[in-house]
């Protein structure tokens, strides 16, 4: 099975998890779609969404892992937290992330060595996490093996689609984002936002 | 206050939603933003999240009273929920609809004699509902009075940074749509799905 399980938290940023999720939901091969937090229960996003959780001792292996930004401060200090976050990562076939998500993977020493990226208004924030993480100023999203980072919130939407045309072709992520009515940034290298944020 | 209710059923169509409440919740002046559904309890979206709801009758005065497409079939058979719908929607400011939520919401009959639009490939299916809504095929949304309706999907994006530019001004908009990293069509006019669809 094709698990996408994704990480919420408290704080989370509302978008940077359910674009992604409508556009994985939307292949035509079915990913089981399920939701995590460290103890389960419900976990809210910054715009006081409440959703169930299930607990990360319940996650079956996932095909992909997805973690989204938002509020990941208090999660950073956590070291119990990071090492159960690392821990599911390096199980994971695969990694997504998004905006201060991927600092938040960061800092758990993961993507040393990797190239990745972030998001582009707190960037230097965000990056701090990770001194040997090879950031990429310049990028809506990057690839890296198997870890997929994109820059802020929607950026994760353009990564998603990215995601689905490796490995269910082109044509497949095109009806995905037509369906979404949603016109898709296909270069990664696009990035108006560092431009705007000064990074590059 | 201004509170945003967003109304929740089983089978919403999750960007639907969560597109328009990171746009709204993005604005410097805080809306309120609560979730509704008909009886309360979890609401749970075509992408199986599953989120907590509050029942309508606890619903506070709707600046805005949005809604959501999604597998909306069953509702607009359901005499009692269109009656409820549309109480709630007569008593609320403003309006906002996205996807197959605007055919929903013409079954109520209050978009009568309304320009209104609705998702881009289930357009018949969509308007059906609404044989005295003036549909108007070719537009990523559509403002009328205090009804704010837009294509599918993510087109509910764009029309809710029209309508932060409407209540807050440009500036403000383009904040929100730069601290989402998004890439705003601010031309309702603009609708490459209904060309898609072959619907112009």
């Amino acid at each position: 099975m094709k698990n996408f399980n994704v990480v919420l938290f408290d704080e989370f940023e509302t978008l940077d998890v359910f674009g992604p999720v409508e556009v994985i939901g939307t292949v035509e091969e079915k990913y089981p779609i399920e939701y995590f937090s460290q103890t389960g229960g419900i976990a809210t996003s910054v715009h006081n969404v409440q959703c169930l959780t299930k607990p990360f001792n319940e996650m079956p292996e996932s095909f992909v892992l997805f973690i989204p930004g938002g509020g990941t401060s208090y999660l950073t200090q956590d070291e119990a937290y990071l090492k159960e976050l690392r821990t599911l990562a390096e199980k994971a076939d695969y990694v997504l992330t998004v905006c201060t998500g991927s600092g938040l993977l960061a800092k758990t020493g993961l993507l040393d060595g990797v190239k990745a990226t972030t998001n582009k208004m707190l960037y230097e924030w965000s990056t701090a996490f990770g001194p040997n993480v090879l950031w990429q100023p310049k990028a809506r999203w990057v690839k890296d093996g198997k870890f997929y980072t994109s820059s802020g919130v929607s950026a994760g939407i353009d990564m998603s689609l990215d995601f689905i045309k490796d490995f269910h072709g082109h044509e497949e992520a095109k009806r995905v984002a037509d369906y979404i009515e949603y016109t898709w940034n296909e270069d990664s290298s696009e990035d108006p936002f560092a431009v705007l944020y000064g990074l590059d």
